[in-house]
């Protein structure tokens, strides 16, 4: 299986720059775009946990938008030709403590999907 | 892309347990066996962010074991034949705070291998 072939690692690092900028938008039509469109698609979010994008999409039209943020370190691997991950550290506006984003993407026919997604705040203890 | 073969999810589920097992009793060749031995893997921990096996090995070194924990909702999805995730709950003895696991495993030729991992304990915000 190859690694990090580095034409998907451009692909998936557009993808998930794509979703940065609909999350500080909130553009739910384009965050919707790139979640998988399944009862399967996971999201665990800070104060939350949603399962199939019935539930995402209601968190997202009741929330109001993302508190803005920049990105701290970001890892994307790419394996084989299907599968990617994105993990990427953040920084919310008036505070220093870490934030955590972990997507899992998948490649359908009609592109690279996240089919699950993991954001928290760093805490105390481990 | 076939969603959810029924022997693959079975597979994972077997894994997703040995993990599970491994991790309430600190056996650290079990979890290491059970992590892709790569600078690529990285686990997001509740309190700590680490990149590469090396980082994670040490880690759980130091660790001195897993606080004890009782595991929630389980959701196991396995997308096509190589690629799976593991989203789960969990409770931590002595806490009725809701933890959170998602694990994303790759099948390699030696067996499936988690690629990367997030932990959290859920918190107040979104």
């Amino acid at each position: 299986m190859k690694i990090n072939d580095a034409l998907l690692v451009a692909e998936v690092t557009e993808q998930f720059e794509r979703y940065e900028r609909a999350l500080m938008a909130d553009d739910l039509a384009e965050m919707d775009a790139l979640f998988h469109d399944a009862p399967t698609t996971v999201r665990y979010g800070v104060g939350e946990v949603l399962y199939g994008m019935a539930e995402i999409r209601e968190f997202r039209k009741g929330r109001g938008g993302s508190p803005q943020r920049r990105l701290g370190r970001v890892a994307i691997s790419v394996f084989g030709s299907d599968l990617a991950t994105t993990n990427a550290e953040f920084f919310r506006e008036g505070t220093d403590r870490r934030g955590r984003q972990s997507q899992t993407w998948v490649r359908f026919p009609d592109g690279w999907k996240i089919v699950a997604a993991h954001v928290s705040m760093e805490g105390q203890t481990s």
